[in-house]
C-alpha cells in the first residue's frame, strides 16, 4: 500500500491516491466524511474551520460500496476556490492580471517552512510555500487514514486517541473500560481529554493563550487495539514497524516528538520495571502482565495494545510576533498573523489516528494475503487461532 | 543511497552491501574501524565487548583509497566463528550431528523480539530468532554510517553525540564550545558524557545496577552541524527528513522513543517561547537567534545544528529475572541471562550517530549531484554561497 | 519522481499524483492537452475516440505557469459520466437499484484481463477489472507524460515516434532530416507512419481488417535526441536505464516486446556489425559514426539518439469473436464485442512516447540537482559541456 | 524480496544481500552451486570460465538447510584474488606502489560501458568501470535466482531456458515432452539447444567467428511452468509482472530485446490468430487451448506456461578490432582485446532464467503470505484449488 497527496491550501481541491488495497472491502463516502468530521472540530480552532465542512468524493476505485482493487482516488473540494482563481490559478497570467494581483508574500514566519522552503525551490513569492506545506494537506491524510481505520476496524482492530496534555496541563492516566468507551468519551469532549477534571483546565489554557495573543501545544496518545502478534520485523532495520510509526508521527506538521509505551520514562527505570512478563494462557495463548513497552518487542507487535505518543508544538502563527527578515528587503519585522487558532491539539489527535492506522494497515496488507480482503480476514482468524496455540 | 545488512551474531560474519555513494570519494578502512572501536567501549559493556575488537574488511567498491561508484560490500568477520560452525552452520546436519547440538532454545525472554518472533516465522527454537534480533547486527550500521558520516565530513558536515541520562543521573546541559570539543570531550568519558561532574554518577549508576542484577537505560542527543538549509522537503508527508530520523532512531535495537530540539518540552510552551526568530547578516546569511526547533522548519534542515534525542530502555537480559512461560511445555519460568552487560547508552550514542549520519547523507546524495564527489562537493560550496544572497 | 493514477474507464474521472518535479518550469494546460489529443487521432479508431475530447486540468503544483515543487494532480473528467453514475457509482445500492442495473458481466473475453484479474480479486462481475484494465488509464500516463516532455523539451532533449509497421506492412527506414521533421511528418499522418509510400497501405490494412471484423497490431518506434551522456548506470542491474525503458513500453496495455537499437537483429550479426566505433572532435566531443546500439551503452545513455521499439499486439475485442467460458454458467460462447477500433497502433506510438519521456525525465531529476528547475538547466549545460572535453 | 549485488570482476568476492525470504525453507550450497556451475558452461567460453569454478559460500540467514527469515548473504570469492591485490587493493597506495602499477586504462572499449561510465563517475582510469561492469557480477544475480530457483521448484514451478538462435542459425520450434525433459536435455547440450540438428551448427558458427576473430550473439528462450494464475496485476502499470520480467531481461549485461509468447510475431498477425481461446474443464479449470501470449494476460499470469526471449548481442571484446579514442591523447587506436570468448549465449540463458526466477519469486512473495515457507506452500495449493472452482 502506498499513496501520494496533492493540493495546495486555497487551490481548487485536495487529491489523494491510495494504491494497493484489497479489492472486496466495504467502504462508502460516509466512512471518510465522519473522520474529516472530527478533523474540524476542537476547542481552539480558528474560524475557517467553522464555515468550510470537509467532505470526501470517491472518485475511483470504489463501486457499489465496495474497493475494486484498483487505485482509490479521493477528493476533497475547496470551497472558497472562486475567490481564490486568480491568486492560484495554474495558467499563466497576462501583464495586467499579474498587476492586479502582484502582493508577493516575503516575510517568512518564524516555525513555518516559509524561508528554507524558499531558498530550496527559489520562490520568492512565499505563498509558493505556505500554500502546500499548510496543515490543511493534512485533510487528505486522514481520508487515506480513514479508509486504513475502515480496513482495520473490519479486521477487529481499533484505533483511539486522547489528547494527555495541552500547554503543561497534564490529564490523569485514562482508566478506560474498553476502547469503545474511550471513543466515545473523548468523541464528545471538546479537547479530546479523557479526563473530565482536567478538560476545562485544557480549554481555558487554551483561551487565556488566546487572550494573551499566544498559542500553545500539547501531547497526544494513539491506542490501538486487536493488532495480531507479529506485525513488523526484526530482520531488517528498515522493517521495524514502530519505526514507521514513530516517522508517521513525526512527519506530521509540527510535532517535534513520539515516544511508545513507556518512551522517555524508561531512561529513568531499571530493567526489572520496564519489561513485561510474559505469561500463557490455554484461552487467550500469549499475552503480558503489563504494557510498559506500548504492544512492541523487536520493531514487530506483541499482540497487546499499541500505546504511542506524540508532541506538538505550539502553532507558529501567532498574535504575538517574533521578528524575522524580509527576503526582498532584509529588513527585520514582526512576523505576521495569517490566522486564529490557538490551539490545534485536538484535531492533531485525528492526524495522529489516520497516519497511525495507515501505516498498521500497510503493514497487514504487506504480510498477509492481500488481493481480496474475505481472504485477508479469513487467513488473519486462521493466524489469530494458530498464534494461541504456538 | 540504500543499504542492506547481514548476519547472525553468532554466525560466520556480518555484512552489508552500501548502494548509491558517488565516486571518488576517499575512504579507507581505518574510517570504519574508528567507528568500530567507538562501538565497543564504554563502561558497564559485558565480556565480549572486550575480547572481540571488530574490523571491517571492504570487499568492493573502493580502489587504492577512493570510491568507485559502484557498490561497497563491508565484512566483519566472527572471531569466535571456529566454536559455533555446528550450532550455527547452513548446512543441513546428520542425525548424529543434530543429536549432538540438539539443544534448542524454548524461553522467550521479555522484552527482546524471542516470542513475536518465534511466533511470526515458525521458529520453535529461539535462537533462530535471537542470533538476528541481536543488537550485534548494529556493529554493521555503524560500519555504514561511518561510510556516512566520512562523506558528511568531507563536506564540512561535524556528527557527535553525547549521552545526557543514564538511569536517572541527568546531565546539564553541555557547554560546548565547538563540535569537536564535544566529540573530544564525550570520547574521553567512559559514558560518553559531556559533564564531568554527572560522569561519575552515572558509572556509579550502572555499577550499581550491575551489582543488583539489574540493567539501566538512558538518552542520547545526536548534534549534527554544518548541514546546508533546505534538505528534505515539505512537500510530501514522506520526504520529511526529520521524520525520517525518527524511524532511523527508534529503528535502533532498544530505543522507545526520540524528539528534535525541545521536544516533548514543547508541551508545556507557549509559541512564543517555542519557534525561533529568524535573522539575516551580510557575512553569515539566515540565522536563528535560537533553535529551539532543533534544526528543522516543515521537514527541512533550516542550517541551524540538528539536535535529536533518543531514548534507550534497559537492556533487557537481567541476572534479576522476569517471568515467561516455555514454549514447548508452557511452563511458567524465569527469564535466563544471556550475557552481563548492564548498560549500554554510552555505546548507542555511536550507533545513534551512525544512523543518522546514513540519513543526512543519503538526503544530500538524493539532494544533489551524486555521481561524482568532487561535483557534488563544488555544488554544495555554491549553494551555500548562493543561500546567503537570497 | 514518482506518479500513480486512479481511474476507472467509465468513472466520473482520471486522476495523476506526479511527485518529485522541480520547482519553477514552465507548465501550462495546453502543453497536456495537445499530448491528449495527439493520443487521440489516428485512423482505425472507434466512434468513442471521436466524440470524446480529453482535457486535463491541473488541480494542483502548479501556479501561475510555473511548477511549484509540489505535488501535481491532474484530472480527466469523463464528459459522458452522467450516463455512468448508476453503474459505476461508489455508494451501496438499494436493493432496487441493484435490480434495475443488474447486469452483470460474467463472460471473459480473449487476451483481456477480465478471466485473471477476477479471479485475482475475486469479481464475478467482470466490469470490476475491465473498467480498470481498460486502454482507456493510458490516457493519464500520456497527461504524466506530457509533463515529462514539456521537462525533457525546455532541457534540449526531444521525444518522437513513428509507426514502423501495421499489420505486416513495414515502413521503409525513415530518412529525417531532424527530429522536428520527424515530428512534423508523422502528425500529419493518420497512422503516424514516416513513409508515404507505405502510409496508404497501412490504412488499407486497417479498413481491410475492419472488413474482416477482425484487428491487426504493429510495431513503434521512439526516437529521443539531447540525451547527455552517461544517465543511467551500470553499477546495479535495477539502475540500468534501457531496462527501465523496457519495463515501461512492455507495461504498456498489449505490448508483447521491445528492442533497443539493433535489438533482435542483433542475433544474427558479428560483434564487428553491431558495436559503435568511438570518435571524437574538438566541437563536439566523442561520439559515435553509427548508432546500432540505439544509444545505451552499459545501461547508460551515450549521447546517441535513444532508438526503442515495441511491438502492440492487435486489440483482443473482436467482431470475429473467439471462444471463452462464462464464469458462472461454464458455458461456452463467442467472445463479445465491446468496441470497435481495428487498429490502436497510432495512438500506441504518443503512448510508447509519454512513458519513455518519463522513465528518462525521472532519470535526469534523480541524477542532477532537482529542486529548482532553473539549477538542473545550468547544470545539465555545463556538464554537457564538461562532457566534451573529458 | 530485494537483493543488492557488490563485487568488481578482480577484486576479492562477489557478494549478495537477498532480504525478505520466507523461513523454514529448505536451502543448501549445493542448491546454489549447480547453477553458478551451469553458468560457466557452455561452447564458446573463454579460457577463465575454465580454471575457475565459482562455489557460493552462506554466511547469513540459513541455518542447518534451513533459511531463518533474515537476509541471507552469498559470497564467490575470487580465487585469484591474490594476484590482483595491488591492483584492486581498497587501502590508498604508496607513491611507490603507484609507480609500480601505474598502468591506467584509457582506452574504451566500443559496445562497453568504459566511456559513458568513465565520463558519468569521472574515472580517468578505465579500469575502475570496466571492473564493475563486467559480465562477472552476473555470477551473483545467478546466486540469488538459485534461491529464487529454489523456491519456486518446492512449490511446483520449474523454469528452464533454451538457446534458440546463434549468429543467424536458427533452432526449430522445441517440441519437448515435459519441463524437465527440456531441462535435461539442453543441460546436455554444449550450446544449450534443444534441437539437436542445429546444434552443431551452432557450435560451427562459434568456432567459425572465433577463427576470424569475431563474435556473435543470438536468442534465449526462458520457459516457466506451474506459475498460479494471477500474479502480477493490471491495476497499476508498475504491478505488471511481465514489464517486471522484460526489465530484468534487458537488464542483463549485453541484452538489446524482450519478447514475450509470440512477441514481435505478433505484429504480423490478425487478432484472431494472437488471442487464447479460453476453456474450462472441471478437472484443470480455467486454461488455454494455445499459448501465443506467452502465459500474460493484463499484466497477470494465465496459468500458462511462461514464454519469454531475450537477445543478446555479440560480446563487444574482439579480436578484430573496431575504432576508439584515447581519452587521455585524444588518438585513434584500434580496440584492445582483454578475452577470448567468442559467444556467451549458452551461459546468458542460465542467467535469464536467474533473474526470471527472481522476479517470479518476489511477486509470489509479494502476493501470498510471506513469513514461514510452509504457509505459503500451503496457501498457495489452496489457491489452487480455489482457482478451479472460480
Amino acid at each position: 500500500m502506498r499513496y501520494l497527496t496533492a493540493g495546495e491550501s486555497h487551490g481548487p481541491q485536495l487529491t489523494t491516491i491510495i494504491e494497493g488495497l484489497p479489492a472486496g472491502m466495504p467502504i462508502e463516502n460516509v466512512d471518510i466524511n465522519e473522520q474529516l468530521a472530527r478533523r474540524q472540530k476542537g476547542h481552539g480552532r480558528g474560524r475557517r474551520m467553522q464555515i468550510e465542512k470537509d467532505t470526501a468524493f470517491i472518485s475511483s476505485g470504489v463501486r457499489h460500496g465496495y474497493t475494486l482493487g484498483s487505485p482509490i482516488a479521493l477528493v476533497v473540494e475547496n470551497d472558497d476556490w472562486k475567490h481564490w482563481t486568480k491568486i492560484m490559478g495554474s495558467e499563466g497570467l497576462t501583464e495586467e492580471e499579474a498587476e492586479e494581483i502582484k502582493r508577493k508574500i516575503t516575510r517568512p514566519r518564524p516555525g513555518h517552512a516559509d524561508l528554507n522552503g524558499g531558498i530550496k525551490y527559489g520562490h520568492r513569492d512565499l505563498r509558493n510555500v505556505l500554500e502546500r506545506s499548510s496543515a490543511r494537506e493534512t485533510t487528505v491524510r486522514v481520508a487515506a487514514g480513514a479508509v486504513a481505520k475502515k480496513l482495520l476496524s473490519l479486521l477487529g482492530i481499533e484505533v483511539a486517541s486522547h489528547v494527555v496534555e495541552i500547554g503543561g496541563i497534564k490529564a490523569n492516566p485514562a482508566p478506560y473500560e474498553s476502547i469503545q468507551q474511550l471513543q466515545e468519551v473523548t468523541e464528545a469532549s471538546p479537547v479530546r481529554c479523557f479526563d473530565k477534571e482536567v478538560e476545562q483546565q485544557m480549554m481555558d489554557a487554551i483561551d487565556d493563550a488566546k487572550k494573551k495573543g499566544d498559542s500553545i501545544g500539547g501531547i497526544v496518545e494513539v491506542i490501538v487495539e486487536g493488532m495480531p502478534v507479529g506485525v513488523g520485523s526484526y530482520v531488517h532495520y528498515d522493517r521495524k514497524l514502530d519505526a514507521k510509526l514513530a516517522a508517521a508521527i513525526v512527519g506530521i506538521n509540527a510535532f517535534k516528538g513520539v515516544e511508545i509505551g513507556l518512551g522517555f520514562e524508561a531512561a529513568h527505570r531499571f530493567g526489572s520495571e520496564v519489561h513485561d512478563e510474559i505469561a500463557w494462557d490455554k484461552e487467550k495463548g500469549y499475552y503480558r502482565k503489563t504494557n510498559r513497552l506500548g504492544g512492541f518487542e523487536g520493531g514487530m507487535t506483541t499482540g497487546m495494545p499499541i500505546v504511542i505518543r506524540g508532541v506538538m508544538k505550539p502553532i507558529p502563527t501567532l498574535y504575538k510576533p517574533l521578528k524575522s527578515v524580509d527576503i526582498d528587503t532584509k529588513e527585520v519585522f514582526e512576523a505576521s498573523v495569517e490566522r486564529s487558532d490557538s490551539c490545534a491539539v485536538p484535531a492533531a489527535a485525528v492526524v495522529a489516528e489516520a497516519v497511525v492506522a495507515w501505516e498498521l494497515a500497510a503493514a497487514i496488507v504487506d504480510q498477509f494475503p492481500s488481493d481480496r480482503f474475505d481472504q485477508l480476514a479469513e487467513y488473519l482468524k486462521a493466524y489469530r487461532e494458530e498464534v494461541k496455540e504456538f
